[in-house]
């Protein structure tokens, strides 16, 4: 089969701006509490009771690589990552922006791909797309906003955790660690790990869930668990001790450890990108579909690292991820 | 007076996600609104009535220079930028996001004073930050997205202009395109042109203005006058007719034109980013700050243009500012 020749393949720089919009926003509906989306100065939609925001830039290279994974799939994690900050606050997702950033010589089609990612993404996690900017860049550059609303209920912060309280998750941990992992190596497999790296599953409606049940305090794991805990653990001014027997490790997470030598649970404990939510709850609240991991305890002074697990600090390769450093 | 050496310039890599976010977010006060400012996953924020929302990305090379902008001034862009899409709405001003991507052997100080313009202009227009994200890049990549509110008005879309009605604008028209010419020669001067290149010199509180006082249909100017009154004359269905003896041409504009051999009005009708506002008026209604430049005509099925310069086309280098084309 003859592969396409370069010239047959359109790019941005063929199409232009309008283009790339016209593409983005094709076929699009707006709900009732929507009463202008895309092609105004900015769109318009109605808030029943506090808003709730969240912005991520996902920058190709540093997030993503292009031959990793889809544009389908870039756009997927895109909406995902946002929605799952929107439910970390136990808000309600309700619209979003999107401004893309995109070199003049990248195919259209991957421009649609995206597209078709980040509105699918967006219909599971309950946003529109209401509007967003384009743009040329020498990478590929992505940054979402997405809004959501509290209807009624208080926002989960991280600052609520009290002493006796139970720890909890929802979601997937380690399995984008051990997929980044696989990739890394040249693997295309464990096929979910590798799938979970691409695009998080993030249990969407789990926020709200846990807010309904009265959790003290929330946030998703991005950055890996230990890390993001501590988060819930400084703001709240307590201590959070783990039970390492707590945590089934998944088959492809344990597959990927076996092939490269890492421990398991190091990366159920600090691999990022799974946005999973961790949450904590006064005794007894916790629903059913969250696993318990430990509890809240009183901060010590005693140089006791403010996450523990099984009393003690974890010493593994690394404690979580953060930009610029190596 | 010996030169710092690189070794003296402390970086992005330096410091850190975490300490470029704490910078940036340093000394922030959050007004009674803001439940909830930067540090937890997402902003919580109470709207009074209809949100409105815009989003602009800014990338290095495409739509501003280091070397010809400080980061200060860039900050500012940014921010202004979005404010004037929500005034382009009539609607208040209220909260922000940025996602920032910087390349790792950034100077911090280009982040702080970044940071310092993009809340100055941020407090001139109304808008509080609330929160974003900092990620790895390796062009300077910004990406605000800005929310205001309708306050029980409606909001001034681009669809409403009616023949009859009279064209006006408030604001600067040509200023920056004249800038843009004269530090593409090399030269820093005038001056009050190369500032608005810089930073535009956003008309805040003529959106609302303009919406109290009945406007039929609106936009901010950001890629040329005629090019952005199409879009008002496409959406509403009408052709608007502008009287070239109405513009009143600068004298930085003037002195621009001279120096490179253009025609000056065509900076004040074809020249993108200054952020003007540009809107339409039951006659007898325009506000006296606002300069009334034409009028809004019945659509014509001839070949006329949309917008008409003392009806006819009018004729010049460029029609406006596409990304991508050439």
């Amino acid at each position: 089969m003859p592969s396409s020749t370069s010239s047959h393949v359109r790019t941005v720089a063929d199409v232009g701006e309008f283009g790339i919009i016209a593409d983005i926003v094709r076929g699009l509906s707006m709900p009732p509490a929507v009463a202008v989306g895309p092609g105004d100065d900015a769109a318009v939609y109605l808030i029943n009771g506090s808003a709730v925001t969240s912005t991520d830039m996902l920058v190709e290279g540093v997030h993503f690589r292009r031959d990793w994974s889809s544009g389908t799939e870039i756009g997927r994690k895109a909406a995902a990552v946002n929605a799952a900050d929107l439910e970390a606050m136990g808000a309600t997702p309700l619209v979003m922006t999107v401004g893309l950033g995109v070199p003049g010589d990248l195919p259209v089609q991957w421009v649609h791909d995206f597209a078709t990612g980040l509105r699918a993404e967006a219909d599971a996690a309950g946003l529109t797309l209401v509007g967003g900017d384009t743009t040329g860049a020498r990478d590929v550059t992505i940054c979402v906003t997405a809004i959501g609303q509290t209807a009624g209920r208080e926002p989960v912060l991280r600052n609520g955790a009290r002493p006796g309280d139970v720890v909890a998750y929802r979601g997937r941990l380690g399995w984008a660690a051990a997929g980044l992992a696989a990739l890394g190596r040249g693997f295309r497999s464990p096929r979910a790990a590798v799938d979970s790296q691409r695009v998080p599953l993030v249990p969407y409606g789990a926020g709200r869930q846990a807010a309904l049940a009265g959790a003290t305090a929330m946030l998703d794991v991005s950055d890996g668990l230990i890390a993001d805990l501590g988060h819930i653990a400084e703001a709240s001014g307590v201590r959070i001790d783990l039970r390492s027997d707590a945590f089934e490790v998944p088959d492809p997470v344990q597959a990927v450890a076996a092939a490269t030598g890492k421990d398991p649970l190091g990366f159920v404990l600090t691999g990022g990108e799974d946005h999973a939510l961790a949450a904590t709850f006064p005794p007894g609240t916790v629903p059913s579909e969250w696993v318990e991991i430990g509890l809240v305890r009183e901060a010590e002074e005693n140089g006791t690292p403010r996450v523990t697990v099984d009393g003690g600090a974890w010493v593994a390769d690394s404690g979580g991820w953060e930009h610029f450093r190596s």
